[in-house]
């Protein structure tokens, strides 16, 4: 796969350019699509990111402007049908990312009369920095206390299962699921077409649980671009592990052989949480307070107390119930996650609302010490809680990356 | 405001480049951003749509990446607070679509410790191509037999209620509103953005009824553009009328003064649908079965007998009961609409599959003479239906275009 090839979206000459992990961060050839300003930012939310490595793309690597995550469920007992299915999305998930068609993968594929190996919604058009990353969740090891695949030895001690969170008003149709795939790209419709072309070929073997579209980045790996800003109005992302601090992932993001087990070595953890935002009581607040609540102002992104955005945090220039006073390092002896969150809006509420928020990601290499006591201390201390609402929710182990050849999680039925 | 200043977004230079009307068509200057692939096309996307003019923006204009759809209540009995808010959303419309914040507007506007007059999610984004269309439904005239507003008598004749049509599943809660704002941009935030603003702006006098996202553009009014593709994976909007061809648009889309009422004329009828489709069930249907439901090939999209996209449809080579057949003009006394809608994803359906589809929006200048007697047609003998379910339905009368200093409907209040 590492020529690129770019057959489904033959279309652009530029499309075969791709870029290394983090290698985009220093240049800003990162930078988003819709935001896009120069011809070399251009290029590079139209490349094609490469999806063989030591680690899943999609983690460190730049984030997209669009998201299709969906979670599935496993609707087979059987192991073989299940590796099967892990050969035939990996294979696929190469081949898209490249900007090819998915492939044949269903069992019907070959015959004449067969359906189109490719759902083709994202004919000609190019990679558009497309990612897929794949987690493995709790259910998967185990399920109402049967082990279906023979797996429930092999969980990984830091594979959790969420505790109830002050707060939490979470929906079980919006939570949990076996397995989890993350597809983000610059163009929504290569994401949702990586979504829709698994779903396919894992007919009769998976079938959606949920699934969630973001529309707008609210975070960074990359600090030389433009941070975006979240629903709230403010930049997100400013205070991010950056995709090419290789010290910071290693600390932080990547578990570790010493972490255990073997086949989770170069992987991460995966944090989900549908966040919904009360936007319109939010927007009734001043703009002092919005500025109290979260811990920095909001046109420049700047600490309170200091004048740019990049300038360090002063914890003691701070309300302590702010959001950035509770969840910085230096108030939690260095904790760090990296967020890969995406704004939502899925119509409304009913009540004259927006159904709104964020749709917060976060990677991790251990969530007991990270994840957990964050959103512990933040579900019950955050002042911007009043404006908040958990209503979905769910964890994955994300094994790492792969080599031309194997499939995703193979040291792990191995 | 034909200056397009651009204090919102000042961080770009060509946000002050305005696009006339149609004029985009013909350089294909109005190219998608995620499908952008020069530096002409990109500074298309981030540019900025004249407001004002004798047809309202966002009909004819190029059609843009992204749409934030929203149908609103008005919640209070009083014209004077219905007007009111008309002069103040037109006035932030105008601010928007420029590029500018969305302005004070609520009551609470210029009081030191008031909310900030701008939600701030757009600060530094250029317009992005954003319009921002209005339409006024049946209830604003009449409601459960109330003329609340004073305005029974001056409700269109072409404002009828659609009729049910065979195999509608219609969901309450995804249909109607007294007033309806279709948001487009090249930028979901921006389209987001415009219609929390215009929320805000309405906090006491309108309630969001339905909000819909849609995250891909499934039809085009500029030929020279390359054709978006639908969740079908065709072709969408290749025989459509172009946002510049005078002549179709004047018979076709635009109300003309012996049409009536006054306050129309220049103006148009929408008729938005929410149209699930089962693309499930779609990618097991071999690929000849699809071209021979939709009437064209799917790679190129040229009409079945035909071998390029803009060949012309031959309906003798097309099966009687194709979707093109159905809909071509030539089968219908030369009937023709504006289609101007967007791919959805809506998350799942709680049994397994996305809820995903095509929010339909269509132009046109007499919904009685056009939508109704098609969708009739189609959904009465239209192979593809197998594979729909209409979910939401609404029609609404967009008044025509404002001069500067006028308010979005200043003639039907006149
Ligand atoms: C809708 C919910 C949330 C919103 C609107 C939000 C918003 C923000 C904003 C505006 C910042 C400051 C900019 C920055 O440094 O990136 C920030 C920082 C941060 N947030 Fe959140 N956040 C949300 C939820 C969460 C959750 C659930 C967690 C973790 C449990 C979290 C962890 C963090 C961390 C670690 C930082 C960086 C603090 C620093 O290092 O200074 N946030 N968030
Ligand atoms: C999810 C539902 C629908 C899908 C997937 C769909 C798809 C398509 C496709 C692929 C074409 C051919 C390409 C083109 O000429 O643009 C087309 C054409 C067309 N469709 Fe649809 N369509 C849908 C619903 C509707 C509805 C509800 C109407 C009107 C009631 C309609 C009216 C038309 C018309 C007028 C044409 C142009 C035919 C011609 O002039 O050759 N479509 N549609």
């Amino acid at each position: 796969m590492g020529e690129q090839t770019v057959s489904r979206r033959g279309l652009l000459g530029a499309a075969g350019i791709g870029l290394l992990f983090g290698a985009a961060g220093g240049a800003g050839a990162g930078y988003a699509a819709s935001h896009a300003a120069t011809p070399a930012d251009q290029a590079a939310s139209t490349a094609a990111v490469p999806f063989h490595g030591e680690h899943q793309a999609g983690i460190a690597t730049p984030v997209q402007d669009r998201l299709h995550f969906c979670a599935f469920d496993v609707i087979t007992d059987s192991r073989e049908a299940l590796v099967a299915l892990l050969r035939k999305w990996t294979d696929a998930a190469a081949r898209m990312t490249a900007g090819q068609d998915a492939g044949p993968g269903g069992a019907v594929g070959g015959i004449p009369e067969a359906p189109p190996d490719d759902t083709g919604e994202a004919l000609g058009l190019p990679p558009a920095r497309l990612t897929i990353t794949i987690g493995f969740g709790p259910t998967l090891f185990e399920k109402d206390g049967k082990d279906r695949f023979g797996l429930r030895s092999r969980r990984p001690a830091a594979l959790v299962d969420l505790p109830h969170f002050p707060g939490d008003k979470l929906d079980p149709a919006r939570c949990g699921g076996d397995l989890a795939i993350q597809a983000c790209s610059d163009d929504p419709q290569v994401a949702v077409h990586a979504v829709r072309n698994l779903a396919r070929i894992g007919f009769g073997v998976v079938a959606v649980r949920w699934s969630q579209l973001g529309f707008g980045k609210t975070s960074s790996t990359t600090p030389s671009e433009q941070t975006p800003r979240n629903l709230f109005g403010f930049k997100d992302g400013t205070n991010n592990i950056p995709g090419d601090d290789t010290e910071a992932l290693r600390q932080h993001v990547w578990v570790a052989p010493e972490d255990g087990p073997d086949w989770m070595v170069g992987g991460s953890y995966l944090v989900a949480r549908r966040i919904r935002m009360h936007i319109e009581t939010w927007d009734r607040a001043p703009l002092a307070e919005q500025e109290q609540i979260v811990g920095r102002t909001k046109g420049e992104g700047a600490p309170l107390g200091a004048a740019r955005e990049h300038d360090p945090v002063d914890l003691a220039k701070l309300p302590a119930d702010s959001h950035v006073a509770l969840s910085h390092p230096g108030a939690n002896g260095g904790l760090r996650i990296l967020r890969r969150g995406y704004s939502f809006v899925d119509g409304s509420d009913g009540l004259g609302r927006l159904d709104a928020g964020l749709f917060f990601i976060a990677y991790q290499r251990d969530p007991r010490k990270q994840f957990i006591p964050l959103q512990a201390k933040l579900s019950a201390r955050d002042r911007m809680m009043e404006y908040l609402q958990h209503t979905g929710s769910g964890i994955w182990a994300c094994p790492p990356g792969v080599r031309p050849g194997e499939f995703w999680g193979q040291r792990l039925f191995a």
